[in-house]
């Protein structure tokens, strides 16, 4: 039986939780593999830090390079995060000759193109099954399980913060701010949660799926990215009525025009699936040109989740390591520059919200604005408004149109006397 | 650019969806796998027969023994089904030292164990995606994706027709005769649905998963097998009232007395994900020691999906052909002979439905036949029957206890002056 030997970048909780996999798991891993993991080193930020796994006689420093340059090292295990020192110790672990393992997603997104070209020049692998949605393998089932089809599009829940605000938002009258407070009290939200409800995060794994999906490059710089923190108790109830739930999805779409690269809040029908997803758990549901809509689910993030990713991902590496060809990183030999869409040519149909003044025409003024834009109203529903004001509350469900389009005519809303306020908009995707 | 040659045993439904993703996506493929796939022949049963699908200059034969004995031929894909000559082909094609794919269920549930060790001993791969859920990667998950962990248990509905059925019988009234027979009309069930509805079908799709959760052999001998037609309107009405929904699932689950592999009709509760898997689609649940649940959705039968399965194997073998090591294809290079529980040990909670006379001390009577037995009421409901009889309708929601314990409580339940003819039990499963 051959011996791995790993040296890992980071000891919080997915490089603990790892380290307590290849512990607790040792026997399944060989049976799996006829190998032995063995971690020879572990790079640590604060060497006296008390660590909640036992590191044994495991060589611990707070010099990584020294992890990046071992001899008694072959797999890099990249577990800090950041895109600064985490770039340039992966790309000097490849130099080396060593396989890495990463669970970098802010990484892969924004400097990806560099790692997996440098490891295909050195002809190591890069695996990174935990950068996106944690525990559930979507990388390896975009990447081998799906390689019959050229995928269409690929829709995903994939930060769990956002999905745990939305499903909170369901209970009557629950708003953001409030839900904010609660899923931070509970420790499924940061201090600081930008990078989660601001879809950062999201974006980053969306740029992963669409290279995974398309065999294009990694495109962080062209996503559109919309947060959750606009979305109100009122979005919530009305989506309800209309048979939708309200959805952060992070969504890339080909299109004869180039390729759509999107996160924001998305009315998706509640009979579709990726509707039923609630609380922390991701799901990523995708449609290839041969097997239709597929759909993977689970915890995206834990050290739990998260560790079995990148010891699936060690497993493949023990796998490979006396082979000579592997998969590619991104699943294609070589990538496609395809076009990305301006945001103004992506098509949606769109769920708009408005306070329109009780006045005689204030009807035919708004869709008489709509029209003008080429936008037809499918559905719509008016309510009285509750602070008295004789204010009507009104939403509607708009026809497909380009979001220039879209744009234009909010604009047109907004301008109108008879309406008070600005016009929320949030997108539908039927997923079909 | 190699080039791979494909001998193509088959060539109805999935044979020919083979085909032509082979054809219409080419370029795809060669994008993966820096390989082109070259069918050179194919075994139909009758040469005369009008094809779909364009076959071009391919040698089309009616002898299938000299598909997999040509030289021109690297790889045999096996569609033909059965376990008769379709296990003589495969052998002998392993045997000449070509790689198999092979979408047949029945063959490997049944004569996995020797397939796969003859495969090993001459060093050849034997892809079998296709056989469990059709076109969602199940097997790569489970065998890689997932190889991190210890598996605890895998729950599936993995047959479409089934669940199309129990799906429609959600509709008041709705009864299992009428639907089968709707099913029917539409190509959704067999003239002869016993393979489906039975359960047999499953039966040997959750042989083939158990092995891949535990590193197992296949014992498809030792699945404990009931069907769906015994699942009336009234059950349906009574489950959606209790928070239930009704599914026909292949389970597979692991405890420290031994495995317990079944196929029956199950109440699970509404918000676990696969209680929201409807019509002819297929999901598979599982519950790994580290990553707790995932869930994998997608068509389970249908010409593109499943082409998709085989085509996405024959990319892996493509990317193995040059390798020395390949994943092994149960997962672990020695499966370890599990005991298998028999079902009387085999521990559920349940729901039972019945008929009771309206007569002072029934509930005393049927309470003390259950507390006899260990067995404790969790819910009841109790409804006057609507024949006028005076009789009641009675369900119950019981604890969790022994197959056994449950079986003799039954008997003692319509052993009963005040019970009416036989009792119902549908078994719970709470998948968490």
């Amino acid at each position: 039986m051959k011996t791995i030997k790993l040296g890992l970048l980071g000891l919080g909780t997915v490089g603990g939780g790892t380290l307590r996999i290849l512990q607790d798991n040792a026997e399944v891993l060989s049976q799996r593999t006829n190998a032995r993991f063995e971690v020879t080193r572990i790079a640590v930020r604060d060497l006296n830090k008390p660590r909640a796994v036992d590191t044994g006689d495991i060589a611990l420093t707070d010099d990584p390079r020294s992890v990046v340059d071992a001899a008694d090292v072959n797999v890099v295990v990249e577990l800090m995060g950041g895109t600064g020192l985490a770039r340039e110790l992966v790309l000097r672990a490849i130099e080396n000759g060593k396989h890495v393992v990463t669970a970098n997603k802010a990484l892969l997104a924004e400097h990806g193109d560099e790692v997996f070209s440098a490891a295909a020049r050195r002809g190591v692998q890069v695996a990174y099954e935990a950068a996106v949605a944690g525990g559930i393998p979507i990388i390896k089932a975009l990447r081998e399980g799906l390689s019959a089809n050229r995928i269409d599009w690929v829709a995903g829940i994939i930060n769990g913060t956002g999905n745990y605000i939305l499903t909170e938002m369901k209970q009557p009258g629950a708003d953001f701010d409030a839900v904010l407070r609660q899923a931070q009290a509970l420790g499924y939200a940061e201090a600081d949660p930008t990078f989660d409800v601001e879809g950062i995060d999201a974006a980053h794994k969306l740029t992963i799926l669409a290279a995974l999906a398309f065999g294009m490059p990694l495109r962080f710089d062209r996503v559109h990215t919309e947060g959750i923190s606009r979305i109100t108790a009122d979005d919530m109830r009305f989506a309800d009525m209309l048979g939708y739930e309200i959805k952060h999805l992070g969504i890339a779409r080909r299109t004869d025009a180039g390729v759509s690269l999107r996160v924001h809040p998305t009315l998706i029908p509640k009979d579709v699936l990726l509707a039923s997803v609630s609380g922390v758990m991701n799901a990523v549901m995708t449609h290839g040109d041969q097997v239709g809509p597929t759909l993977y689910y689970g915890p995206g993030a834990g050290a739990g989740p998260t560790a079995s990713a990148v010891v699936a991902d060690l497993v493949d590496v023990a796998r490979g390591m006396t082979c000579g060809e592997t998969v590619p990183a991104l699943g294609f030999r070589e990538t496609t520059d395809l076009p990305v869409l301006e945001m103004e040519q992506v098509e949606c149909a769109c769920y708009l919200r408005f306070l329109a003044k009780d006045a005689p025409g204030v009807l035919a003024q708004f869709s008489s604005a709509l029209a003008d834009e080429g936008i037809s109203i499918e559905h719509m529903h008016q309510e009285p408004c509750e602070d008295g004001s004789g204010d009507a509350l009104v939403v509607l469900i708009t026809n497909v149109v380009p979001e220039a389009a879209m744009n234009r005519a909010i604009r047109r809303l907004e301008a109108l006397e008879a309406i008070d306020g600005s016009v929320q908009r949030i997108r539908i995707e039927t997923l079909n």
